[in-house]
């Protein structure tokens, strides 16, 4: 039974506190969170203790195993401060905003030979699971292209969206799957963005309509289309095209029904509404894991450096977006 | 060149003529109908003669062949004259609404070795072929079950229903495919049916609403059911089940577009909308199929006695929809 | 918080008391199965009591609710007990296979106003749900024609296939979803049965490979078709087609993902293989239903009448497919 | 009746013969190619007269409208010829592969008022024409992004690819698409090539995959990938996501035929193969357009302009996948 505790009693920290509790290999020990009330609240459904202290929790010695929801800004001190202590530890992302912090971080992570994971949840999709072992079981044989669509229901409030902006905040969930659905290391980067939504969001000088391609070293390539706000739903698709033929991933919906009226045949109810409904068992299986790698000492799926390597490619389609230039990563 | 005379000009006889015009193979000579003005507008728009008179046209000496789209209860015997006349003949469904008469003409075409093929135009349809094509491949194994879909985007007039029952002019159609996808010949026939679009066919005697179960010697079912009436269009679908599989063909559309809208998605346009337009290429390559069978000697693809066959299930299934009983044929 | 006894430690019972433990409003209490070590095992993964008798655990006072997951024979004796007790009861279709007892049985339930629900889990798939849902809401207008597809991956075996017939065991949730779906019900029966997957099922006197048809006194026609071996997997669709339009509900499968080669295009995985996987929410939600009845005490919505309801169809279509004649009901 | 001659009796010319010989509203005059069997052949096939001579063609009085499908480096000045002489003319594409010929094309054309017609024969398609009208009312409200699917069944033969590339070849075709979509004129130009399918393209200079990104104005987006190979067929998708929905076009196949074995369901067929079976009916349509803009002087549906302006995209997007570099337009 591995013991976990959940930094951060938010959105993202009650899902991993719930699958954590849930899960027949982990128990859930405790839930830390400043807001003592959120901690006590969400620490009391789940029957499991509750702290006001991240750095207290991540000390106990009762505790095998962090997983860190808490803002992005304490994501590298709280990974660092539980691989440093021997904890393993499941990391949210983005590892950080600033590439040199991350550096460091992956640096000292692999110096400790830590045992850390970067949250990228969607590789853990069914779907995108599949898709991967589709790939690797030579589907498509070489990979030449992969399109990736993934657009949001709304985008979130300004104040948010300040906070490293699009490609750091949004694009890097398709920074890493791109490398997951590649299978190589993208080493150049074109994008080009505009604000077609809201203009609250180009004056904080980010974008909220995006699109980028990446190209490997072999010449794979890789298109990444990005929206704040489609009206129909929150829009995740993977195409993946290659020597030998093609896979494709299509969006989810709850049911299967379709209708026919005197206008419109085959209709279907809108998408999953967004990460939380879309990515549930995601969620599950990325948890899952984690504890896989823990149990069995094999390499984490996600590490600390995927974490920076995506970091690095939205810093690199920022610039492009800027200058008007293909950056070499 | 295969010298070709339409008899009727109307609907079905304009889709025939414009078809034998365009073929490469065939040559149309004449179109005939007793509604003169109709018969010489046709004519003229495709460039051949115009005659009052079946009789005289059948006669001629300069023609190969006679299309037969003119009223039912003039089916039979335009089919044997041209018969005795040697002419190759391809006439509409039904061959009759009697099946005596049906028999008796079987019999004479059968003495006279006569190339007569019944115009069961569905067989034709890219879809259906290629279905068939994939049954006779082993694509199912051995076959178990069939599904019928067959709806009509309205009833006829009232006048029309009246000539023969909805089980002899809509559903013959269906028993033709039935035959055609079972490739066994049904012998037992339940049937069941309802007056649900309008109490005037009711009222007439008749069902606008209909389910069929047709069983096999060895045991193989098929299920058809009818609709006067679908508001969303002309609903054609088939389902072939067996032991090692299933293959599905569903309705055609004018374009593959899909809209995604705020409540709805993967909205596509209504089917097309009836059988003219449904069945265009069935009505060429039906066409095609009788030409073939004359130019090479082979058995015309759909005989006469196919015909009384569909005929023979239609009494059946209209006798257990009237007595509620298994009819054995 | 409900207390609940689950009795029978079996593939069902299993489902049952999993979802029992897990649902936040019920709390799992005692497991009963005559196989103690069955019942230990169980009990044990989930925390609660263990028994050998089915009567002593009904009898405990400290339950308010008993799940019924015993061989079929059971189901009558042990759903009058709780009843008798004051139990609110979850039991297992079929409610029986001999329609004297089923009538009696409802008789005495009816007369208690005991809270009994008869677990058709499939109208709490949420698809099914949502289909009926839409009717509800008028999205067909008037229901003309249900169309019910219901074929099993492989047979059970010979022994267990004798224990009431295909009609009583495979066709009565077919039969139940028929009176959902219709929303009225079904006067006249016909059925057509053959044995075309194994003559051992066919030796028993039994059918693998059936089609019926249903009429309700309005005239709304329900045709459903069954298979005990579907090469491809667990084959469960629904289509509702009434004056307005159609709903169709397709099957279900793990991911989204579509495969492109030389040959073929379009390629999806197998269904998901059985009723376990096929309806894993349908159990949860069906639990949520019964759970929501004795909370709020509305009416169960499922009763022991539509229990006993579904095996008189049942019934009907055996003595239908065994006379060949119309069975009124 | 418009009187036409068609240039060219290679495999696009026997194409538009063929049309204007069917086209109830054209007559087709007469075919020349400077091979004069190829001429001849044709000709006789149609019923019309062969001519060695295109000079001479285009200067008979007794024809209206010409059809151009020689060679590229002919394109400009047949078509200027033609529009002298006050013949409508419909012009294979691309216009040129020099844009300064082309720049100097549309001058002369546009002074004379001339109708001249660019073939982007894709508008026609039904498929797109049917997106451009759902966008032109308001299906997606403001188009934010486009995304174009384009990839041909296997590469041409390395000869042919040498003249002018893939941008100006094959990319034209949805540079076109892009501005028809778009309804807006892209003025930035992003581009990264690979040679992956076969490096004696690469060592000609050219790529065989390609992603391009082009951005309007208004900061509405757009993505085109090129592939020279899909081992699956003649892949030709388009996507339109604005600010009130999604319109898709997806592929096409002869028949609606889907299989389900042990293995894999949904079992589709290859598409359709290649531009002449997929575009078959946008080529009738096209001429119809052009007919259309004759009989009603109406301005031509794609005009020479059309056809400089994407060669200017073409020579673009070639600029920046050689220097990485965002070209403004």
């Amino acid at each position: 039974m591995i013991r976990v505790a959940v930094l951060g009693a938010g959105r993202i920290g009650k899902i991993h506190a719930h699958n954590v509790a849930l899960n027949p290999r982990s128990k859930l020990v405790a839930v830390a969170d400043p807001v003592e009330a959120a901690a006590k609240s969400l620490a009391d459904s789940l029957g499991c203790e509750a702290s006001a202290s991240a750095g207290a929790t991540i000390a106990r010695n009762d505790i095998d195993a962090i997983v860190i929801g808490t803002p992005t800004d304490t994501h590298i001190d709280f990974t660092l401060e539980g691989a440093r202590r021997g904890k393993a530890v499941l990391c949210e992302k983005p590892i950080d905003l600033d590439i040199r912090k991350a550096d460091a971080a992956v640096a000292e992570i692999e110096k400790l030979k830590a045992k850390v994971m970067i949250a990228f949840n969607r590789r853990f999709d069914p779907s995108s699971a599949a898709l991967k072992r589709a790939i690797d079981n030579g589907a498509v044989g070489t990979v030449h292209q992969v399109v990736i669509t993934s657009r949001d229901p709304s985008p979130p409030p300004p104040t948010y969206t300040a906070s490293g902006g699009i490609f750091r905040d949004m694009t890097i969930h398709d920074f890493d799957m791109a490398r997951f659905l590649l299978g190589e290391e993208p080493v150049e980067v074109l994008a080009s963005g505009s604000c077609l939504i809201d203009p609250a969001i180009g004056a904080g000088g980010d974008y909220d309509t995006l699109m980028v391609i990446l190209k490997t070293r072999s010449g794979s390539q890789c298109h990444i289309n990005n929206s704040r706000k489609a009206i129909y739903g929150y829009d995740q698709r993977f195409e993946v095209f290659g020597s030998k033929g093609m896979l494709l991933n299509d969006n989810v919906r709850a049911t299967t029904l379709r209708g026919y009226t005197e206008k419109e045949t085959e209709i279907r109810e809108p998408l999953l509404n967004f990460f939380l409904e879309r990515y549930e068992a995601a969620y599950r299986l990325e948890l899952d894991a984690f504890l896989d790698a823990i149990e069995t000492g094999k390499p984490m799926p996600v590490t600390a450096r995927d974490g920076r390597q995506a970091l690095r490619l939205a810093d690199a389609a920022l610039e492009s977006a800027q200058t008007g230039r293909m950056v070499k990563v």
